[in-house]
């Protein structure tokens, strides 16, 4: 199903979402304000604004306080993946040069900060300071994540545990922010907001596993990146971890993280992913957690909101970029 | 006069926040401890929280929010510190090897983040909406800046205007608010709210002023880093505005910013700057804002915390680093 299609119930709120985004464009200083017109305006799915949104309909819809929030969690994943790139030094996201590729480092690293001052003037906008308080230790969380995923670059003896620790933290905390905030920005019980927490978490776990994988079996015209990226920057993902737990003796992964033929092995590697089973048995664990979102949401009111994250547990695990 | 003694009123309390400051590094995560102890404990006059609660010592002196305020200025001015030092590709800070020179940019611009995210969640724990949103701003007039600054860098063509409006960008705003939040935060009136604002606003400027001075004129044990980084990035501080303006034909500074034989022409200009009226007359245009900040005082109850304040506008104008 397209995403516009699962986007149905909150289409008119995303048409004001997207006016918002570019309202952040408009500064003073016309230099700044190209560089924001530029990471803002780059295309992206919303998913992570369509979940706070989305799970803000299940009780009292209040826009005064989700669309700030929309705002929010939309700016702080722009900004991570500003610093991202520029850390990575990435020359492409979404089939555009990167801001550190069209202008440099530097700037790139002070826009990302002063997104994330746009995002925390959004955050505190909802005027909740439990909110506030969630958005805050996300931030910590998400750079926590990326620091242990630099610290622990070609590094073979990593766990499942590691990985899916790490995936939680850089990118999961994100997405439980967006639906846990909506659940209590709408006034949500208790039990609804841990509901909506939860799926957060399992959909983020199986939204980056399905990313790992692309990365492995997508074209760069999907993926508006180069394939093999992160083994590349030494990243261990579920794949990468698959052909080292499979081939225990020898393996092109191996030899790229001991820092032997590089292209070759990456090479090597992404044939060997593409030509096996590593494949299914990939997205079967994505289906798993979003299996387990899906079982979170049986919590929550019947009703479109419910079926929207229900479709749009399915999208993200069927996705091809 | 000492700092420590200025900070006599206070000092039980300053105790109190360095506690503070160290049990932000004890995180579970070692290698982002060993970062954190690094950033966080490397000296600094702390003078962002010292105003925090200074200010915070006119009305109802309440540790329970003013003390997450100190800590959040004093973290977010960590976090841009570790920035810069990265952009800036500086190897000392404070007679110690920058966070990106000991570990790497890459390190050092994710620790930058996960800062922000640590000084967020202690601003979000004063439970005042007014102060995390002023918070959320700060940071975002902070980045604007610095991105002012690098847009400009080796443009001679800046007004004394344009440095005013820069330094007061990425220095005073974060003064402002600490000495605002303070007023805030001790239920002070709108009027000593405001004074306190305007104090931290010049007292930020006359300190930007002095530090620019001190780039040309102190020693490099005195700063803790060489000496004319300013001129080396490219940045015109008054000092180098001076020269321009004083020898219109030829001159060092303008040499330099044409990119022409680069350490020769800094060690003219600090040698031209250090052997003509214009530290003096820097400094008193340093005086004058710090003068201007006493000014604002007038406005507010007399007493240890006035004298307080007075005593380090005269400290920020007569330090040596």
């Amino acid at each position: 199903m397209p995403i516009n299609t699962i986007y149905e119930p909150i289409q008119e709120d995303l048409v004001k979402f997207e006016d918002g985004l570019r309202s952040v464009g408009k500064v003073d200083f016309p230099r700044l304000a190209e560089l924001l017109d530029y990471s803002l305006t780059g295309g992206g799915k919303r998913i992570r604004p369509a979940l706070a949104l989305l799970s803000g309909k299940f009780y009292a819809y209040n826009l005064t306080s989700l669309l700030p929030m929309a705002m929010a969690v939309e700016l702080l994943h722009t900004a991570t993946l500003v610093h991202d790139d520029a850390i990575d030094k990435s020359l492409v996201r979404r089939g555009r040069p990167t801001i550190n590729k069209l202008w440099d480092e530097e700037r790139a690293v002070l826009l990302g900060d002063y997104l994330f001052g746009k995002a925390t003037e959004f955050a505190a906008d909802t005027q909740n300071p439990q909110v506030v308080k969630l958005f805050a230790q996300t931030l910590g969380i998400i750079s926590g994540g990326e620091l242990n995923q630099i610290f622990n670059a070609f590094n073979p003896e990593q766990t499942r545990q590691h990985y899916l620790q790490r995936i939680s933290g850089k990118t999961a905390s994100l997405f439980s922010l967006a639906t846990e905030s909506g659940a209590i920005l709408s006034q949500a019980p208790e039990k609804s907001i841990e509901a909506l927490k939860d799926y957060g978490c399992n959909l983020g776990i199986a939204f980056q596993i399905v990313d790992d994988i692309l990365d492995f079996i997508g074209t760069e015209e999907e993926l508006g990146k180069p394939v093999g990226s992160d083994l590349a920057q030494g990243t261990l993902t579920l794949p990468a971890m698959l052909v080292l737990e499979r081939y225990p003796g020898d393996n092109p992964v191996k030899r790229l993280f001991q820092n032997r033929a590089k292209q070759e092995n990456i090479k090597l590697a992404l044939e060997l992913v593409r030509n096996s089973s590593i494949v299914d048995e990939c997205y079967a664990v994505a289906s798993e957690y979003a299996a387990k979102a899906c079982h979170n949401l049986n919590r929550l009111p019947h009703g479109t909101s419910q079926q929207a994250l229900i479709e749009l547990a399915d999208y993200v695990v069927n996705r091809r970029r």
